[in-house]
């Protein structure tokens, strides 16, 4: 069985850890809790958590030790989504088809939406018993998820972002932007079941630590290309909408063309950076084409 | 030498070790980092590392082994200010005496300032050598970080104040908002170095738990009891502001004398429940006047 015919199973998984961990809207504050449960549960492609699972089945990790890593990325992921979304922010109406947490709420609840997901995320990795981590690799997943969340980290990449709004950038101070915004993230989605396996070669480790950075980038680029291409019904928010907010992209930089080579390039070399491991690394490897070819 | 004495030595470690671990303004991305330090340093009575450091007193502690504890309590409180004062929640202009993150900068700024520093006081527990901690004492002071500060600990407490806005509300109502958005994190600072001790017998772990809801409580009345009385001179920001935000106050509630009798009663409640230590517990009962008696 291939790992394509496992991802429903995977994203299942992901989605009733998701489910399990966030308190239930009955439980006070429930106004709180039903936003935390409408931005994070019932959409999302779940790629983070895919590439957390993917990792482990090549580490030979069972899946459940997997979930909690999983979660708490995706758990980031979300909250960057609700906060990004802001009117202060990109202002965004759409998210995965449906209004976004400021809409469906109010701008006040999203903040705080964001705020507790951000804990929730870090109390899941310090509370889980089903990573089997003993508590010296668990403090390290923490600290790389951390620093992979903070300022030197997916949120310095958004800041970067904001300042390049209407400047001309050259394409490495893009991609630069990409591999912290989103590249970083990625990578740790990766990088946490690395840490937990604890006894991986030093050569599997670089391998797959060269190819989190290279997927990430990858996986931003085609992100700009979609919205140059896509149509809102099938991205599930407006397209053109970073031409609208005088993002600074990599389409409007070099071109549409030109930007398709480059997530071609980039893509090559996440393929490559997996030759070390071998037939092992068929699952990241799947999920890159996913990545690249993905049409929202 | 009194804790009063110790008070300035300990207000400097709290600050400077803030400055150690937040980036230099010159490390990319440079206006982010320059703002992070903007809304931490350079104000603030650091009521909550002081309340980590003479817990640590009480215990034994060496003060290095609470710096990481301290500090990371008080990102999470500075965080939770820079997200309270936007315009979308109090929207204040001015705190502790200085523009306010989002006046001094942007709104989108001060959103990812906030999200920042609650990476960063992870990433502290996770990181810092100095505490000492066994891997596991620290895993459990992450998991009491992440809750206090989570939806059901500070968060879930300001989602309670922010649909209390213009509502009627009991005491007792009013006060659970006040146990959850100000008592949680209080709380928080004081269990950091109980966990951290370890060996505490637990009879003193439940003096020091009692002792810390009610200081949490008896803070939060003192701070709504500043808001009515307070010249915007001595507490920084505009007296009157709850008023104005139609916040659910005690004194709006039950009146300006009731709410200064509560405050007593809630203050001699924590100075009781301190009795079991005996006199080791000096540190805290002369913080607890201190915030009792404070006059910002």
């Amino acid at each position: 069985m291939s790992f394509a015919q496992r991802v429903p199973e995977y994203r299942a998984r992901a989605d009733q850890s998701l489910a399990r961990w966030l308190p239930a809207a009955e439980v006070a504050p429930t106004r709180l809790h039903e936003a935390l449960r409408y931005s994070v549960l019932g959409a999302g492609k779940r790629i983070r958590p895919l590439l957390s699972y993917a990792t482990g089945e090549i580490l030979g990790l069972e899946p459940s030790r997997c979930d909690a890593p999983a979660v708490a990325v995706e758990l980031i992921h979300a909250y960057s989504l609700v906060h990004d979304d802001l009117p202060a922010m990109d202002d965004d109406d759409l998210r995965r088809g449906r209004p976004t947490t400021h809409v469906a709420y109010d701008e006040a609840t999203a903040l705080l939406v964001g705020d507790a997901l951000q804990s929730l995320a870090f109390q899941i990795l310090a509370e889980d018993e089903a990573c089997l981590a003993g508590p010296a690799l668990r403090m390290r997943m923490l600290a790389e998820l951390a620093v992979a969340s903070g300022s030197r980290g997916m949120v310095g990449g958004q800041a970067l972002d904001l300042r390049a709004e209407g400047r001309a950038l050259d394409q490495a101070e893009i991609e630069r932007i990409y591999r912290l915004k989103t590249g970083r993230l990625i990578e740790a989605a990766i990088m946490l079941p690395v840490i937990l396996a604890g006894e991986l070669p030093l050569s599997g480790e670089r391998a797959l630590r060269a190819f989190a950075t290279q997927i990430g980038l990858a996986f931003q680029i085609r992100d700009d290309l979609l919205d140059v291409e896509g149509e809102t019904s099938v991205i599930g928010k407006p397209g053109g909408s970073d031409e609208r907010n005088r993002k600074a992209t990599l389409p409007a930089v070099v071109g549409l063309e030109a930007t398709r080579l480059r997530a071609d390039t980039v893509y090559a070399d996440a393929i490559s950076a997996l030759d070390p491991l071998g037939d092992r690394a068929e699952p990241l490897r799947w999920l890159s084409e996913f990545i690249i070819r993905r049409d929202h």
